[in-house]
């Protein structure tokens, strides 16, 4: 395109690079901030540097935030005595709407064969060394129910068995809401397997 | 989220206002800018800028490029007779990418009743006053083949029809690849409306 001016075919190409956006969304998305309000493009590009320049990722839960410890390591009204083994730090969020009171320990991925994912490309050499420290009373697993979140959980289980510390999974079986005419048969057989009594 | 650090919150909510951006493709975006190299993040917030200050509307076509008149308008060996009237700024490119050798004029959209948006939205005064001095001695008015592109077209037909230039659209018909046997009724019968004498 020698008639397209580069600094647009820059623009097109940066978007591009993004996680799921393709060739035809990143020259939609380009030619939107270029037809918007200077103001509304230029905010974009602000907010990824301010972004960029305020948040670190906390050494010692490896979640993002403004500061190091973070604001839910640094919190001492929290359990101390509690820690959620998450893979990714989007997931901290889901766990705090839902009013979780304990600590975060953020993998930054889980273990795949397939993507060549090993421990040490995650963080739990750092989870390890945390749970030694003795603070913690038990350890939630909660990597996705899926092959290998079980299998990244299952990897995690071994390492920190002679440590002593109670290492606990989130619960499998009926999604809140769903119909059990519906389920998949492997949700069924969750729910089925985890049943509990009634109290 | 008081426990997310307002600069994540800013720039997800950023993402989230760009079309076709969901408020989990924002939150996946956003920690993808913070996860990856900072000149990774930060290069695209550059292009953004970049892109703004260097790129400007024709005043003659309307479409984006570096300079005013845009290369295009400016270039002499340029069909000076030859007028294709666009929808979008993107589509300059596709015809570009095929070897079309006139002049453009980019309308920034098409009429609709529905979106209320009227000719006086559209770069329709432009186009008459352009044509209406006389340089062109055709214009092809390529907006879409859908029902709102072949409107614009009708509207802007009725409209140039006095200026005694030759107005012509783009050819209707069958897909080149595609297969008789699995078009679409309408795309068969423009087909066959539209055929031509074998040369």
């Amino acid at each position: 395109m020698a008639t397209r001016d580069h600094s647009i075919e820059n623009l097109i190409e940066r978007l591009n690079r993004l996680p799921g956006v393709g060739p035809k969304t990143a020259e939609r998305l380009a030619f939107h901030l270029l037809r918007v309000a200077a103001d509304e493009a230029l905010g974009l590009a602000r907010a990824i540097e301010l972004a960029r320049q305020a948040v670190k990722t906390c050494s010692r839960c490896f979640q993002l935030d403004a500061c190091d410890p973070c604001a839910i390591c640094a919190d001492a009204t929290r359990d101390q005595g509690m820690l959620l083994v998450v893979e990714d730090p989007r997931e901290v969020a889901r766990f705090e709407d839902v009013g979780y009171r304990g600590l975060y320990h953020v993998l930054q991925g889980r273990l795949s064969q397939l993507e060549g994912i090993r421990p040490e490309d995650l963080t739990t050499g750092a989870l390890v060394a945390r749970v030694a420290g003795g603070a913690f009373t038990e350890v939630c697993l909660a990597t996705n129910p899926d092959l290998e979140g079980e299998g990244t959980a299952r990897v995690l289980a071994e390492q920190l068995a002679p440590l002593g510390v109670r290492v606990t999974r989130l619960a499998r079986g009926l999604p809140a809401g769903s119909s059990i005419a519906q389920v998949s048969s492997s949700i069924l057989a969750d729910a089925i397997e985890g049943r509990r009594p009634l109290s």
